[in-house]
């Protein structure tokens, strides 16, 4: 494993970027080689805060430069084929925003060109590195939760429309990144009703139903309408049920409770008890997902270790997306979640 | 209008029928004529309370007695018709306990029964009597919220499962009534997904979408596995946005947030403001619904007028269940919701 | 043991007497042998809903009646020494609700009759029969919660005004008992300050700050008038914390919370390490805490076995408001709780 | 009104320190002229966010430099009388943080310095530009709640013990200038009691009852052990009452509720009606109050107006939290606040 910093390239530093610019500062195994965006004043928005860091709105300088070893986009979706591909050509490990590109065809591009040269792709579904979510994901993983039988989840808040893309494409992946994360399997079936409320064209508001291989089933609903602001995750298994929910102050909350079927040939008929247990909020530690990460990109790099958010979850969220889009367009006919070419290689990851 | 109280048998004295003999009671204008079951175990429940009351296990003898004006039935789902139908055609007026029949062409049926005989047919849809939903109707007929863009509901709990019928014929009338009243008119498509989690032959979890002809889509999530219970209804306008929450001491709140579009036309993009006024708490009268349901069923019966829970609102009731079951069946495909033959007619009421 | 029904008199069916009638019904181990009352509206209250039963105007003929074994007395405090009294000299046991006796002397007056004539006197102190109540209790008991810092509670709503007692008199009995049951001793200073709002002359809020001999202090809110219902005591101790709320579906919270002392000699400074971890929610039986107490007088009666709710504990109760009270009258200055005579002979219970 | 930037330096720069120098910068009518701190370490933390800012560890330098306008104050509360009064002598406005000083002379001595030299003395009260805590100064204003009856309120928290003084002097000033500012007077009496819980010689809970001299009663609870944080405040006047709470997202709601007094007079008993009426979450503005603060001291400074947040406040505040220390001492002993010789002026501000 080496041992200098990783030295990383962070281009675009809109809303989201400047995040990663602080934690990539604040790891140690880490250096920010560069700072780049086409607006000259969101440089030197950045420029203010950190005066010694190098700017740039020269994407082409970064990738001509040998000290940069890594890229972080975080632009808009509809750049990141592009951007991510030349970084790529170029040589340069990728870390790019979620969703990992605008169609699983330029996704899969993506893929084939990292693995063509042995490099890092990883989309930055950054739930997939936050405490709770992992609370319980190895909760499910232990068995403590049994058989999921089903998952029901809102994303609900007032704002912020996206100009271009439905709301499916804006909050869903934090959800189907969270489902592909925790259920280690893609969706096979999506249906999905949704409105555009305040725009026509764009829906604000989305119901979508989802079925898994094991039998699981799952609804999210995501809105930029609502209220306020929801964030709540129940997960329902045949031993017990967890509650998450990111805008508590107890996120993950678990309930031993459940049904049990007793002597179900007994007299022709069936008999449940119902069990109601004590619930248990665990103490989740207080780190920021990002950091993490971030952590898990340079050691990818630097080890060649697979990252937790790898590029095959990343498509497979991309490819339940457009399921949805296409469920949508037909008027909530269930559509068939294309397989990953990638997932008849064994590779799928948990 | 006549003066004397209105007599009514009660049949069936099980889980609700008890409910029905106390408001009954209580209610100044009705009598309870008779208590009838065929369980001599649960008349002998009621007699102990109420001693003075007449009870019988032969429901003929209640049929033939000039004595009883009205029959208020609150037995199985699988018996309405039959006695419905006989309490009918024996010139007695009738409420029934939701859903009025378990198909729409048995509903259809006792409609026509009751319109021939010009009696009271009364499916005893509860909430349309409660205080939160009636304030909640209120606003939206009075345009407070605006053009109501969706609605979204969560009915779950821990149990408790129906042996005979799926969460969906359980819960689902509620909801189903709520919008109906809401707004006014039946949906026009459903598509659905569940599954039979304890017992693989009765889906105890529902996730339901619904679009109706204003445009307002919906979403219905049913189920008797949970790990608490949850009576939530937001309701999102193009002014306001309310949640309904039966739980809550609270359980209308107001919220005066929304979005509103800025000069669309200019500079060929959309530009959003959005508004996140104060939250009112009206206050909500502390009655029970079921008094004021047997209020209104009295006062039909006595005065012949159309009551707010009327046959034609439960027959859209058992359509959309029905259309539901469909889309279950189908795996999730989009099904029309029968219309109503009532709805020629032109007697939709709100 | 005695295995026939206890013969219970319930004297006086106002707000809560039917209660108590209710419950010794339900209970197998007794037999309501009158219900007596000097309105007669509240009998016939009684009559209608349980015609068997037994009810006079007459408490005479009630205490003259051999087949009465106990009285059960739910009638004004200022009239409890009176008809307790009574009830003693005519042989029979006691229940009478809380608080036991308007003063300290009434109360031991009753004691030491209680005592010559071997008869049960317990005040219905029905807080110490309640599930969340026993389970803090036990965590107490078993250390689970370590040295108990300090106690804070808050018991108001809105209303219901007493015309001639203080909230001290009517809310405080339910605190006072449960801190007396809880930490094994009544306090050893009280002070006070209080406010009529509504109406000068009695004081409808209340601050009371207590100390015990072990070292916990605790404050204690009382009011009849506020925004809210709150009931909620929180419990701080050195190894853990509880929040126990009485209006929650989740009444006991337990918290594994706590700070530690590292190295106090160490540099001369003392250097503290917090611990904050997981919340549990123990499952708590649902159980009428009126019917366990009805169970404990019944057993009391029966078995000669002391009660929990015992007249000593009682007794503190009424020092305990004592001291309250005057503490009120002379502007909040601290005063001694006077020591309960009965405490010097060694018989405290826990 | 001058037009030029006012120049602040900043002393000390530990906790709070830093959040002075970010507003400082974001206003646009201030200059930081110098940091200044004993600590290098502190320095070079600030200097590496801000590395055009001056930094010093020498405070004289500070003070004869003319360029220096005025000095914020952020340094434990020991060293308040004399870096401000070195301040003021030297021509310097002067921002301290809350309290004022550790004790009412010295206090008042800052005070006197001020008034001869005509120069702003302002104590840091951030709370008073809390918009929460203005909006219920408002309601209170405008007779909104009718006369105050009384206030409740609780600020505990796990953490952080101060090794030198008690959580009187920690958490106190934040309520009692509160109170002060919203009541616009201070209490005459207090008692309190406490316990040094982890380190007995450092009380880390208190329960203070205070008194008003238009017949408010307020009482404190203050800790640093507690399961969870509460920051809660209930208002209960005649008309309405408020709950305030800067740990919701609903941090103001007014409760239409209350109590009315019918006919006091007719057949010699009282007669009460309890109102509980609609609540009402004001929309409450998303501002700092820090910034709102350092903009009331900038103009204070520039047009020589009195900050709402001034130093006869300030000792107010001091003057409560010694009676309160005082009543500890004394076991809970009512204790007078002694009257602010400024209070004799007729300057009590509101």
């Amino acid at each position: 494993m080496r041992t200098e910093p990783v030295r990383v390239a962070v281009v675009g530093v809109g809303y989201w970027g400047p995040n990663l610019v602080r934690n990539l500062i604040e790891y140690e195994g880490a250096e920010v080689a560069y700072v780049c965006d086409r607006d000259p004043a969101a440089l030197a928005r950045v420029a203010r805060r950190y005066p010694s860091l190098r700017t740039t709105t020269a994407f082409d300088l970064v990738l001509g430069d040998d000290g940069v070893d890594a890229i972080a986009i975080a632009t808009p979706v509809s750049t990141h084929h592009r951007l991510a591909g030349d970084a790529l050509r170029a040589g340069k490990h990728v870390l790019v925003e979620k969703p990992l590109a605008p169609s699983a065809a330029e996704a899969l591009d993506l893929i084939e060109l990292a693995r063509q040269r042995g490099l890092v792709l990883m989309p930055g579904h950054t739930f997939l590195y936050s405490p709770p979510v992992n609370l319980v994901c190895d909760y499910i993983a232990a068995g403590e939760l049994g058989e999921i039988f089903f998952v029901s989840t809102s994303r609900v808040n007032l704002g912020l429309h996206q100009p271009d893309v439905s709301v499916v494409w804006d909050l869903g992946p934090h959800d189907f990144s969270i489902l592909r994360y925790w259920l280690g399997e893609p969706p096979t079936t999506v249906n999905a009703i949704s409105r555009g409320c305040v725009l026509p064209s764009v829906p604000d508001i989305a119901f979508v139903n989802l079925e898994f291989p094991s039998g699981t089933i799952a609804h999210v609903e995501l809105s930029w309408l609502a209220p306020s602001k929801l964030r709540r995750t129940t997960v329902v298994g045949s031993r017990k049920m967890v509650v998450y929910d990111d805008t508590s102050t107890e996120p993950v909350r678990l309930f031993d409770s459940g049904v049990a079927l007793r002597d179900p040939q007994s007299f022709g008929e069936y008999r449940l008890t119902y069990r109601t247990g004590a619930i248990v909020s665990p103490r989740v530690e207080p780190v920021e997902p990002l950091l993490v990460e971030v952590d898990d990109f340079v050691r990818s790099v630097a080890t060649g270790s697979t990252p937790r958010s790898d590029a095959d979850l990343g498509l497979d969220v991309v490819l339940t997306i457009e399921a949805a889009e296409r469920s949508l367009s037909a008027g909530g006919t269930p559509v068939e979640v294309e397989r990953s070419p990638r997932s008849l290689l064994g590779t799928r990851s948990r």
